[in-house]
């Protein structure tokens, strides 16, 4: 089961594949996880991949189909009938992974999908989770779960569990809820292997439970069991009746793809990307920000050509335009994106903005004052320019401001954009680069202007 | 449970702390989840929350102590004599968070607490675990976990569970192990519950069992769990025996690490920061990345000193200094950071560097040439400068060439770092903008000079 996949493997596969060896091959696939055939797939060819995919049945074919990429799995779904998607993979789907595949599919095959699952309560189950927030608890929970009275004992629960688990990969919890469905609480498998069978279960079931409000934001989710270390989280209405649970697995590809966000934004890509898609795909996410840093170098040629009186007051300046810019830019990313992995983290947001401004310009002086002091001695001394003095001040007093600026300016935005709730990470990378450089620009020409 | 942290709490906290109520201090806190707790005694002074701390006890006291920041246990624990720590606390820690926590102590103080442990064979797990490498599987394991013999029934089965579960919170698994203590399967709870109980588990057990090395990197075990959606994993040595397991909220745990830890490396920021430190510590971690951002700039300013004719030959060249040197920045943190993350998330290592770099070169023709093509119609209608042709084509074949050198050094660094085991990750960020900064000008100052 330790698989890795390899060149000669790929090779073989291939080989394989095109005489036609289905008895090799199903034995080969036998022998992998649903995981690893996915891995596998997207290394092939499209055609190739199918005539693998085509051997595999049953929950592994399902499993695979979850595994694979979105696009793949929306292209090969495109070309197969309404009933074989149906009763080929979504019946063997827990609620919530056929919810995601159902919703990927185009409207007008939503429901003919749907009409075509035999079993009606694992349609109304996913009907359901349909109608929620893909963002929202309701939007990943699952509705299979293992409840129990909270008015039976030990043996009633064991007989009810095993019946119960049947379609249910891992149990983690037994949630407990009243006659009402209301959750009243969990009960640990150990505890029940523990016990005598006559216990009666509210003698040793937790009444502490911690659970989520079907509409609560999936960071949220995410954030709550972290903190909790919990393997799975039950998910409840507003009258706290009991609607589904909430898996780790599902939790630990939030937290991946959250944090792949933030990363892509501060790198200024605009959307999932890996370097095996289509040199289309990978231009599509890197332009957007490119053009914008264009406009903004724009911007920056007019800055100095409006302040052309600078240029022609201490001659050299434009020397050193790109340290300028360039601290400008580290620090504003710095500044912003601080305050964004604390947010992402579920960092306390206890103090106001005023504060958490007044803590960032006491570090920005620290900084500015030693970044101003070192390039003040080194121009003193090297006086590269010939310009004396006066380019020297000019740069020291500059990047003093700038740094000041770009980091009050960088905490400022992105605290501004949460409490709008509006992605903060929004403000980070390319926006804070721009803005940051056509400002420090401008207070670099304005004070080589008009001050030494 | 539900619990949110408000000013009001706080405040009512305090004066509850001044007042020295402590009847009605222990009433609070015993409603509280220790990471509460823990959360509660981060926004009180130090003297608050040593006073809170030392109301807790027992598990839920060393459970806190697990929570807070390592920074205050650290601060905490050195004020405690030896034997405090290893009974009050350690002992009722799982092995890996004992072994952590006493992974933090100074060098003398270890043998000392270790020594203080009345459970030997606590004691004994957690110096083998202290002989593990922190970064790899068995620095971060539990020597907790359940196993049964593969020789026995249900009956049997359950009944050891029963008895090895006392010390264990959660089960999740149950190994399966021959006499010799190898690995030789996994056992659901489920269908120890399902089956009878005079039915010999060897032929109910699953003997595909996914487990790790001990000397695995934990970055590999995070990507394995997640891809296999595992909540534990069990980790043997060379010769298959079973030593431990790690659980999913470790996982959780180096998942978000090891993504913070890339995010702050774009971000050019070389330690972990939270906001709420102390101005000191924010800046240490802020001041490195933009002292070598001010070499940076320094020898853009020899670059283009070095180049002055370029300046005499096309007036106004200053001009676009800023948008070359932001461009370059922002293709190559684009380029590396999605190579970044592309093997962060296990991204297959399955093409040469060569091929990649191939794949590049597309990307970058495409959109250099729809940047320069832009920038060259925008200079030809407005000629900011004055400069007229000369100036136009300057800038955009500048801009052509450092866009595809920006995108092919920003994609082959990363690549070269993680085929010499270094962390692709540092090349991201400042390092990838600095360099092209430079790279940038000495383009943009060489074409000026010789070619329109």
């Amino acid at each position: 089961m330790q698989f890795e996949i390899t060149r000669e493997y790929i090779d073989y596969l291939k080989d394989l594949i095109e005489a036609n060896d289905t008895l090799q091959l199903k034995k080969l696939l036998a022998d992998l996880h649903p995981a690893d055939i996915a891995d596998i797939m997207e290394v092939l060819t499209m055609e190739e991949a199918k005539k693998i995919y085509l051997l595999v049945k049953g929950d592994v074919a399902s499993d695979v189909l979850l595994e694979i990429n979105e696009e793949d799995r929306r292209k090969f779904l495109a070309e197969l009938p309404s009933e074989v998607i149906a009763r080929q993979y979504i019946e063997f789907m827990d609620s919530d992974d056929a919810a995601d595949v159902i919703g990927e599919l185009p409207d007008e095959k939503r429901e003919e999908v749907i009409a075509f699952i035999d079993n009606q309560e694992h349609a109304g189950e996913i009907t359901e989770l349909l109608s929620y927030d893909e963002d929202s608890a309701g939007g990943i929970m699952a509705a299979e779960l293992v409840a129990v009275n909270e008015n039976w004992n030990v043996q009633k629960c064991l007989k009810e569990i095993g019946r119960q688990s049947e379609n249910i990969d891992e149990i983690y919890y037994v949630y407990v809820i009243d006659n009402d469905n209301r959750l009243k609480g969990v009960l640990s498998l150990k505890k029940l292997i523990q016990y005598p069978t006559q216990t009666n279960i509210s003698n040793i079931y937790q009444k502490d439970v911690i659970s989520s409000l079907i509409d609560a934001d999936r960071e949220e989710v995410a954030q709550k069991m972290e903190k909790y270390d919990l393997v799975a989280l039950p998910v409840v209405d507003y009258s706290g009746h009991l609607k589904g649970r909430i898996t780790i697995d599902d939790v630990v590809d939030i937290i991946r793809e959250e944090a792949e966000k933030d990363y892509q934004l501060v790198s200024g890509i605009t959307g999932d990307v890996e370097p095996s898609d289509s040199v289309f795909n990978v231009t599509k996410v890197r332009l957007p920000w490119l053009l914008i840093g264009l406009v903004g170098g724009i911007m920056g040629a007019f800055v100095i050509s409006g302040n052309e009186e600078a240029l022609e007051h201490i001659p050299n300046m434009a020397y050193f335009i790109p340290l300028i810019g360039a601290m400008a830019g580290n620090v504003g990313v710095q500044s912003s994106s601080i305050v964004v992995q604390s947010i992402a983290s579920g960092g306390s947001n206890f103090h106001s903005i005023g504060r958490k401004l007044l803590k960032e310009l006491g570090v920005a002086l620290i900084v500015a004052f030693v970044l101003a002091a070192l390039i003040l001695i080194f121009n003193l001394i090297f006086d590269i320019g010939g310009s004396g003095r006066s380019l020297a001040f000019t740069v020291s007093t500059s990047l003093f401001i700038v740094v000041i600026f770009a980091s009050l300016f960088g905490t400022f935005i992105p605290l501004v954009l949460d409490k709008l709730k509006i992605d903060p990470a929004l403000a980070t990378g390319p926006f804070i680069t721009t803005t940051n450089d056509i400002m420090g620009l401008l207070i670099y020409m304005v004070i080589g202007q008009f001050l030494f």
